[in-house]
């Protein structure tokens, strides 16, 4: 028990900290150093040294956590974050994970966990998620109803936009974003005239709905932050309100007693 | 009577809403595998046959709707969508009509009806609409004079651009989406060199336009919420006020009770 | 005196307003045929003799407005907006000037001086535009000052783009918008490798100045809603205060003429 | 003493400020004109004359106000940024430096530190900026991790975007803008068809960060516009406030006296 809370101390410590946002920082520039062929045949064995060094300290820092935190650990969603990170670098990836090499970088991302202020923004980031589910889902929904759609209309005259459903819902992405979307669309109308109505309903919609997502959030924002100012100035004004209230009740109180003392006196006389 | 209200405890049941739902789904899916050419030779007959009975489905819960609710069936506007949607997809789609089978898929569109929040999505995005109208009338009144001097102007030079009055107004849309529309200037510029005055201003007017018509829509927005929050904040005010303003009847009356004890006291000495 | 009444009595019904509204819808909609040569070839003079009638009106109210109003008429804006608009197509326009006779659709924006939803949205438009003076000479300085680095550095390499100040000035904000930005970037790179810094950086400042211009409209519309807001309840709350002091001013009176009373009785005893 | 006073009347005398403001303004049209060839050949030493005239002016304003502000020069963040922009000119731009010849016109953007309400937007934007640093740092570690990533898996396919970590950086900045991004992940999934789940989820999260980038900022701005108002707010209350527990206390006090003046009396009798 003693040497687990030693441990406990030496994970919580802020210095155990840095050191391990200075293995990520250290660890994501050898990754990127190790883009650069010239450099991977001059220094290559010295960053896949440092790389597997980094990947010692974060599995040993897991390792304490747990160690340490037991059962609470999976309670910190951050600390699966870190674990997901860590463990898709230990799978072995040669032939058909070889993509999973590439993705080792992913390990920078452990700075969002480490930095208190990048772990705020993404909390804050992620906190917004659920308000825009709705949209989300109407906005997958109209996206597949023109890609099945445009499919059906257009796959003969331009297979490679709307050849299949999946080259299509890609498509219709790309207008949604509105990147390139006439060239799509003019060589769609140079066989079929009538497709601008297709297009421009498409991206009206589109337009329109991610505009309503947009506004949804900034007026959600809004909001919570009215919420907690208005309560702040209604408790300031209970405040005031009780002193007055505390103020005419006294005034009361000496009123009775004042006529009190003079029935007392009218007694007495 | 008593066969109706049976019907109706069926309809309302919230069981055969999620069978509707599930029947939605099933047939989005399907329309979106007869997409592809390979599953369709293959199990073609199938898909077809889902496709079938998902219509009856739909459209025996309508006549259920219509025969439950009889005239309140049109006020629910949701009806009257489902309606519109169910009926295209019986009109016969052969020949001139052929599109209609393309538009079967709308019937997806269907899970915004079924799907309360969904609903509520949409019923936002349209409360929205009026509010806007003003500006897209102001828009389209922009598009217009923009797509005739356009057309007077450039259409003997980049006949494919502006050569009539629908095809400056699908470029001038497509370039008020910001879209390639430098390509366009430039080619028209080659021959006009001033044509830059033309662009330049209307990508202003555009764009303030359309900032102008999102600000209106995020203050409109904003505002309900305030006057909402305001009432609240005035009634809590009234109350405590009515509170204080008690008080102070309460010592008057108190005040005149003694003033008179005092002056019968004075009587009666 | 009499004729003059008799005049502005005319001029001011909602029947005359709606006789223009129609004559300038109509008006648009020749105009618009009239950018069709076959329409042309086969009605042409029917459309000019409708084009003619309709100025013929326009220029008889405005006279009729001169009249009545005499030097009030220079006092509302959109009278001069619709003299401006009116003059213009009373101008020759042949020759050098044969633009003008592209412009005379430019009367159609008349609707936005005589229906009064479009009237306001256009002020409130223009009501914004003091408060982003600021920014948008900030932008054009921003502009004016990367036109004459790129003119300096790229004139040579891609004389297309930069080739002189007005080019320049063309191309940065073809670049600004967004539009094909890659497409000048990467071009220029291919001859100055470093350029992208300017891009970069050009592209970056752009991006929060023009958000900021933004932030700063939206922020001012709120503040104008929340100061309106703000005075209401302030006047409501003065309402409700004043009610108090009222009360209490009542009491302390009261409280006075009983003592008073009881020093009288004490005097009279 | 007396000598430095006299130039701080100067320095500081409005008539000064508009003679710089208009030096600048010359300068920035002269330099303006150095990029056209033809004035140059005709003109150039006239151009090149008035450029050196007005930084010996810029030079001499500086030095005035060192002279006059010693220290306190250096507090005042706008001395600082006319210092480089000046130093920079005073640079010899030759060989090597030969770019800081075409940065001289950066001498324009003198006229935000002298012109008072350019001054105020450039403040407010800057104040904006440390909102933003913590979602202007998670952005370049998503772009950065991207970057590492995509030359991993697309260097060999596509070296003209993705050839090194720098050119990948810039496609990927290019992306995130929303600029042909369809150009760059067409041609790479020509080769990798996987490739489209890299750039849908690099879209998806950098339009994600940045639209809350954009509301963090609008909040901010408000939430600083509120607290002002809410402050205003609050002391209008307490101030309506302080009169009523004045009266209250007035009320009091009288009625303490009333009774004291009856106990007089009774105890007098």
């Amino acid at each position: 028990m003693a040497w687990r809370d030693r441990v406990r101390t030496v994970v919580e410590a802020p210095r155990t900290q840095h050191v391990i946002t200075v293995v990520i920082l250290i660890n994501a520039a050898t990754l990127g150093l190790e883009t650069s062929p010239a450099l991977m045949s001059r220094h290559g064995s010295l960053l896949r040294l440092v790389d597997h060094v980094a990947l010692y300290v974060f599995v040993a820092e897991l390792l304490a956590k747990v160690y340490v935190y037991r059962m609470k650990f999976l309670r910190d969603p951050w600390n699966i974050f870190d674990s997901v990170i860590i463990g898709t670098s230990l799978l072995p990836h040669s032939g058909e994970l070889s993509v999973l090499r590439a993705l080792r970088i992913m390990r920078a991302l452990r700075l969002i966990s480490v930095v208190p202020s990048l772990r705020r923004v993404v909390s804050a980031l992620l906190a917004a998620v659920p308000g825009m589910a709705s949209i989300a889902v109407l906005l997958s929904l109209v996206l597949y109803v023109a890609a099945v759609i445009s499919t059906k209309l257009f796959a003969a005259t331009t297979p490679h936009y709307f050849g299949d459903l999946g080259t299509s819902l890609f498509t219709l992405f790309q207008v949604m974003t509105g990147e390139a979307w006439s060239d799509v669309a003019r060589e769609v109308m140079a066989v079929h005239p009538a497709a601008w109505i297709f297009f421009v309903i498409f991206i009206l919609i589109c337009t329109f709905v991610v505009l309503n997502l947009f506004i949804a959030v900034v007026v959600r924002a809004m909001e919570d932050d009215h919420a907690r100012e208005a309560d702040e100035a209604r408790q300031a004004e209970q405040h005031t309100i009780e002193g007055v209230m505390a103020e005419l009740k006294a005034l009361r109180a000496e009123l009775r007693d004042s006529r009190r003392e003079q029935e007392g006196a009218a007694l007495s006389r």
